[in-house]
């Protein structure tokens, strides 16, 4: 690839911003095209969808003036992008998916989820925020430096995979093989939500997992509650009695040394915290509960971005039908899950509650403990030159400076980005919290599109030293 | 009816014996064609077969010379059947029914539950022992009267119902419209265990029940749990909580006032217990729990058979299926039951539960609470002469005296007799105690089933004055 001789900081921005105003229409066409793709992950039934949508992507790319190609990962093949034609400027590797959720209940959506319909300024399709639309706005904020000035201001590696909806499986290996390609300074995610309408974020922190499953045995078979019972341990009161040990009546989980290595949450977090615009009885009122209830001490936010939790996220034992059945359930089970703060670890979390099980286990039934795949909580330092540099793109790109904010989901591959890679990410979300991820009627804002789009143009530019 | 003129006494009992004997296989055979019917009450999918096997039962009664007809009860139908040919004789009315449990969970049947499979002389299949097998002996019995003699010793009324395995929901109604039709002098169950292999029992006492189900409602929706966890109230959180509140970890019920009028076991019964042939260590193997568990102070059979009980039935909630979930869920629930005994009261039970529970209700989540019927504990008196008269019957159909037990389970019926009709149960146990009723893989003894014909061949006998 040539070098070019002049710095890329003479880049003509405002013609870059004109090109992105004159194709406004196009760009919405061609993201109207991509989610036509059903490429659903978690469904075999749509294994050729996959395929066909990481080609077109791949194809796309290359007619940008992209080295692009679709590149194996043992199960849905990624789409890998790179344009290296600036060596003494910082490389940014912006990450995303161009799979999606199941579009089930089909029967709730207002119009097909495959068949992208304009409604309000909004596109209806599955994908459309949920991460189609959110990673085209880089694309299409490289395509308009590319076509305008045959060049970026930075070096650009675009990683586009195709199993996030399913635990991003196979990235972390391919990760690892691939490190060298994937070097970069910088990760640039777009894969989370704004503070609101026209209120810009930069998601700064994200929860880490620690996802177990309990299980209790008692009796060899199901026994008759009458015949049997006062007689023997019942596992599903076994099981109760254990998860009620695991947090106390103010929320404050009861594992030892569970809070050992949380780091506190300061004033100056505090204080961005208290910008993000929230009402607790708003809130409330969406989710139909008469009152909150977590940690003493925290607000809502503080809670759900900054403190580590215990949650039942599944239990089940013995009769489950219709009407009254007494049975001695011979076993009951609960999955059960903890999201983790900056510093916990998610093994060491995992290992604490096994340890704490051990210690309320009766010498009554059997009680056994599962783990499944972790995740590293994560956040980045909101100080430094590639942060200002993102928040001068999204304060130009948006008309408006971001708020600062933690997400309490868990985004793994950012995690596996600095352990394996040792890059922070940045996550700039194009998306609003009301998009109906994961649920009927998903939908895309067309104006924060068209903002992300210039907020993805002028971060090139701002990255560039 | 025609009387007979000559003395009911003058049946000759070998005669039945013998053709007891000879019809054997035939009786096996019609006992598989009736357990064939999947006549499960919990389950409205299986109103047609429970239908079905009542119209087959009120034509098999009256093949064999019984008056007998379906009977509507409001709920799933009875089938009613007499013989009323024996005017200056008593009248025994045999209750038993032909509903049955679920066959949850139908993975661990290793044959079929509605297919009966004999396997080492046992009859495998749902119903087999709860309790189709045993009021059939009944039914065989008669048989071998009738057709070998064309009368019986004694009137007999029989009343088999559909819904004792949902709480015979509909019973004391249609007791208290038919009694005038139901009057007897003596109620005979079959429908409890014998004290062991080869060692018959009459049972005079049984448990009462009262049965309630317990649903804690969080947020309107499925929540995400990295989300929101932390600062909403999780309702299986909350289950588990009220859940582990019931019983202390001594096996007590800590529900107040709940042991106010339980009558303690005097001297006299625990010299009856004494005598039934227990191991805890056999039980220990049989249940393949590594301990009992239950309240301090008593022993295995005392907390079966006259200590009140608390018990989980079904726990349920959130995210069952496969690997992990991050949902937190909308809401919980539990079934749950506590075994009774003299003289506690079902709805006063449950309204203690109830409010007991309101004591622990959080502020945070909806906690309701649902009741199904309940039924009395009872104990009947082991003296008199239908109780001597059974006692030879016993001794004479199994070849050994029995013993006196109690029973944990609940047969509402026989508080419901008393309490209606005035009269007093015998309860004659064919099944044993691992028959597994309720349970995958239950089965019935076919020595037991071919024994309990003859006891009830002679049970007619003597009864006759």
């Amino acid at each position: 690839m040539l070098m070019p001789a002049f710095s890329t900081r003479s880049v003509n921005v405002s013609d870059v911003s004109t090109y992105i105003q004159n194709n406004r229409q196009r760009y919405v066409d061609e993201l109207v095209e991509l989610l036509k793709f059903p490429s659903v992950s978690a469904d075999s039934a749509h294994k050729s969808d996959i395929e066909k949508c990481a080609d077109y992507l791949a194809a796309h790319f290359k007619s940008l003036g992209l080295e692009a190609r679709k590149m194996e990962t043992g199960g849905h093949p990624l789409v890998y992008a790179e344009w290296l034609g600036a060596p003494r400027q910082p490389t940014v590797l912006i990450y995303g998916h161009y799979d999606v959720q199941p579009p089930d209940p089909l029967n709730l959506w207002e119009s097909p989820p495959f068949q992208p319909e304009i409604r309000n300024g909004k596109l209806f399709a599955r994908g459309s925020s949920d991460n189609k639309g959110q990673f085209y706005a880089h694309v299409k904020g490289i395509e308009a430096h590319l076509k305008q000035n045959q060049k970026l201001p930075v070096n650009v590696k675009l990683l586009i995979e195709g199993e996030e909806e399913i635990s991003s499986r196979h990235l972390e290996e391919f990760i690892r093989k691939n490190a060298a390609m994937l070097k970069a300074d910088v990760v640039i995610v777009s894969d989370s939500a704004m503070a609101g309408p026209n209120q810009p974020a930069i998601t700064y922190g994200l929860r880490g997992l620690a996802y177990l499953e309990v299980r209790v045995d008692g009796p060899n078979r199901d026994l008759h509650s009458g015949a049997y019972g006062g007689s023997v341990a019942n596992p599903a009161e076994v099981l109760a009695r254990i998860l009620a040990r695991c947090k106390d009546d103010r929320g404050r989980v009861q594992i030892p040394g569970f809070y050992d290595d949380v780091l506190a949450v300061d004033q100056r977090e505090r204080d961005l915290m208290s910008k993000v615009p929230f009402s607790d009885e708003a809130d409330r009122e969406n989710l139909g509960v008469p009152a909150h209830f977590g940690e003493e001490g925290f607000s809502t936010l503080e809670r759900r971005w900054a403190r580590p939790t215990f949650e039942i996220n599944g239990i089940f034992g013995g009769y489950m039908g219709e009407g009254p059945k007494t049975v001695l359930p011979a076993w009951a089970g609960a999955k059960v899950s903890m999201r983790l703060v900056p510093n916990q670890n998610p093994e060491k979390i995992a290992d604490l509650f096994e340890k704490f099980i051990e210690t309320l286990k009766p010498t009554t039934a059997k009680v056994t403990v599962k783990r499944y795949e972790g995740a590293f909580p994560s956040v980045v330092p909101i100080v430094g030159p590639y942060v200002e540099a993102a928040t001068r793109a999204v304060t130009r790109g948006f008309g408006k400076a971001p708020l600062f904010t933690r997400e309490g989901g868990t985004i793994p591959v950012v995690s596996t980005f600095k352990k394996v890679l040792g890059i922070d990410t940045i996550l700039i979300g194009y998306g609003q919290n009301d998009d109906n991820l994961h649920s009927p009627n998903e939908k895309y804002t067309l104006d924060d599109y068209q903002k992300g789009i210039l907020t993805s143009a002028h971060l090139l530019e701002e990255m560039a030293r």
